[in-house]
């Protein structure tokens, strides 16, 4: 049997590290387990390898600061998780508007009899300097902070960088250090900013938010931590299992394709003149009897609005559930969402409490989020079905 | 932006939930976040879900005991970490011959403060009747035990179904329920056995040990558990995270063409003929001064052993250390390892050293593994490359 790793004939007989592949059509260029020492072996581990440094590239950091995963889900939960393991009693805070991987955790440290909290967000969705800065004076024993980089609900993009600096400030008072880590699944090729300037110790991001495969992600993480997760010695310890070595190629490929910081600009501008088309339309929109149908969420949002990513937009129906609206909407071509999809099973919206909404209210919430192929003719098309909607209930 | 899920146009705004794919030039058919409510979603819902269908019909069991993760390691990590969260102060037993993802799992729950302890195996590497119940009389409080199907690196066949038995009975005899869990991922596809009929609490699949992609697997689980996963209701709440929908679509066609119990009837008897036209070459095999070169580990293993798999077999070069052989061999053009990939950074050998192999003897272990077109000129093309490895060093 002859790969194609090599020009002379190879004969496969590690098939208990890794079968060669047999339903995918793959070439079996880089098929094999990068743990094993052979010829096969470390193609495949040179390959991920490779595609490590691609990535590290276009995130302009260091190779050996990033480890492959099986998403942000997993990315955000081996954090968590590793403090399972930390000795400490300090506090361990997240904002009130995090994604359901970082706040069930942060609920699940708290069972498991560990120190957590909240920090605040204002009616914008934001941390800001006053909310960070009361949960670090009621908390004078934290250790850990996580603040997503955009929120996956509302787009709001909270100033990460001052955030840090704050963080950073207050553990030097105190001399307590504070892992500070931000969930960047939605940020990461969406809005310009720039990792390797930002003091965070761990970030988490996510392959198929960017266009490439489920099942595939980052963690960034500044210094190695003790994890939970056990049971071999691949990504340096981090994260056991047999590493996936296509889904890390198609991972560098979907970097390089939509995050590098020039492309971000670009695309980033696009989305910004589009999201101001649309936003106008949607507050000029009325319903039958004349009124107003829509409000955007929070309603200070401006058609071009720096606190905001200007790819997600959540806005509310008035008087019509979101999950109707989202239905019909549905019905009529359109593949819209109320809130994050890790959370569509119940009907709760912790998000837009958070940021004081009233329940009823925040279950008028819809949430529309563009992409590159994303046309303001798609917008034109989405008032011109929502009229029709509100016009039939 | 039209979509082939639907014959009328489709707009696509949900770009949070996932995005449009961009660099696999895969058709979008199924490329949504199936938690997402609209059509995009409930087609890739309705995907993973066939999928799951699929996957349990080969197995014989209900679709709704599988849960799509993403390996092996995590399927056993999530069953292991599980118990962070249980209650109660009962032993938690594994062979001593377990994968890396179990054995190191338990010293990790044995440093979280839980009481742990392992099984010894016979000779033969085989957990036994008189093992499996010495150890229960040792630890009359057993809660939980773990027995893989088929060990990774001597192909050892413990008989699971008397296992089982034995469990049970014990558990009627204290009143203490046992999960039994058993790691499945060098078995499935590869030794004729029936999941369906052997009451087993969980067990571990892997897709990439079958020729599937890597980064996903299955885990079985015969009752719903809480585990420490958290952040999303994907898969019952189990394994949290977007789905990996192409994913478990590619594990489906991997069961079909290589679990079928028919099939792995099929294929299990060649391989065995293959290792027993192999093993009595290797028995002959001689060095440059007439000796005998190799032996099997276990020394009583015979050509045709009903104790072991025929797809691995683990060997040793008198007086040539694992890793020298595996490095000349793979020079020679073949790939074959010493023991598990998973733990192939450091050089110990647990699992011969639990069968009583000095550690001499252990160092000199190598690993053979065939699979579906390894053929018997494969054999003799490794016999020929071994004689020359042999008069060179």
């Amino acid at each position: 049997m002859s790969l194609s790793v090599s020009k002379e004939p190879r004969y496969y007989l590690d098939w208990a590290a890794t079968a060669l592949p047999g339903t995918q059509g793959d070439s079996p260029k880089a098929f094999a387990n990068p743990s094993s020492k052979h010829l096969e072996g470390r193609h495949a581990r040179e390959k991920i390898e490779e595609a490590r440094r691609r990535c590290a590239k276009v995130l302009g950091v260091l190779p050996e600061k990033l480890y492959f995963c099986s998403g942000g889900t997993e990315a955000n939960a081996i954090i968590l998780h590793s403090f399972i393991l930390r000795p400490g009693k300090g506090k361990l805070l997240c904002s009130r508007v995090e994604h359901p991987s970082i706040i069930e955790n942060i609920s699940l440290l708290n069972k498991l009899g560990k120190n957590t909290g909240h920090i605040e967000v204002e009616k914008d969705g934001r941390v800001t300097e006053e909310t960070l800065l009361k949960a670090l004076k009621n908390n004078p024993d934290t250790r850990f902070i996580s603040i997503m980089a955009v929120n996956n609900e509302i787009g709001t993009v909270p100033d990460i960088s001052s955030i840090i600096s704050i963080i950073r400030q207050n553990q030097e008072k105190t001399g307590l250090p504070i892992h500070f880590h931000s969930d960047m699944v939605q940020a990461l090729g969406k809005v310009s900013f720039d990792i390797k300037s930002l003091d965070l110790d761990s970030a988490s991001i996510s392959s198929h938010k960017l266009g490439g495969p489920q099942g595939v992600g980052l963690l960034y993480l500044k210094n190695p931590i003790e994890t939970l997760l056990s049971g071999g010695e691949q990504e340096r310890g981090i994260r056991p299992g047999t590493e996936n070595v296509a889904g890390a190629i198609a991972l560098a490929n979907t970097l390089e394709l939509r995050a590098r910081p020039e492309t971000v600009t670009i695309e980033e501008e696009k989305a910004r003149l589009r999201l101001k088309y649309f936003t106008e339309k949607i507050n000029a929109l009325k319903k039958p009897d004349g009124k107003q149908a829509c409000k955007i969420i929070p309603e200070d949002r401006l058609p071009i609005d720096p606190r905001f990513s200007p790819w997600i937009l959540q806005l509310r129906f008035l008087g019509v559930p979101g999950a109707v609206m989202v239905r019909a909407m549905d019905e009529m071509g359109f593949a819209i969402s109320t809130g994050s999809a890790c959370s569509s099973g119940n009907n709760e919206r912790p998000v837009l409490k958070a940021m004081g909404l009233d329940e009823a209210a925040g279950l008028e919430g819809v949430r529309i989020s563009q992409g590159w192929s994303t046309e303001t003719g798609d917008f034109d098309a989405f008032i011109s079905a929502a009229e029709k909607v509100l016009s039939s209930i």
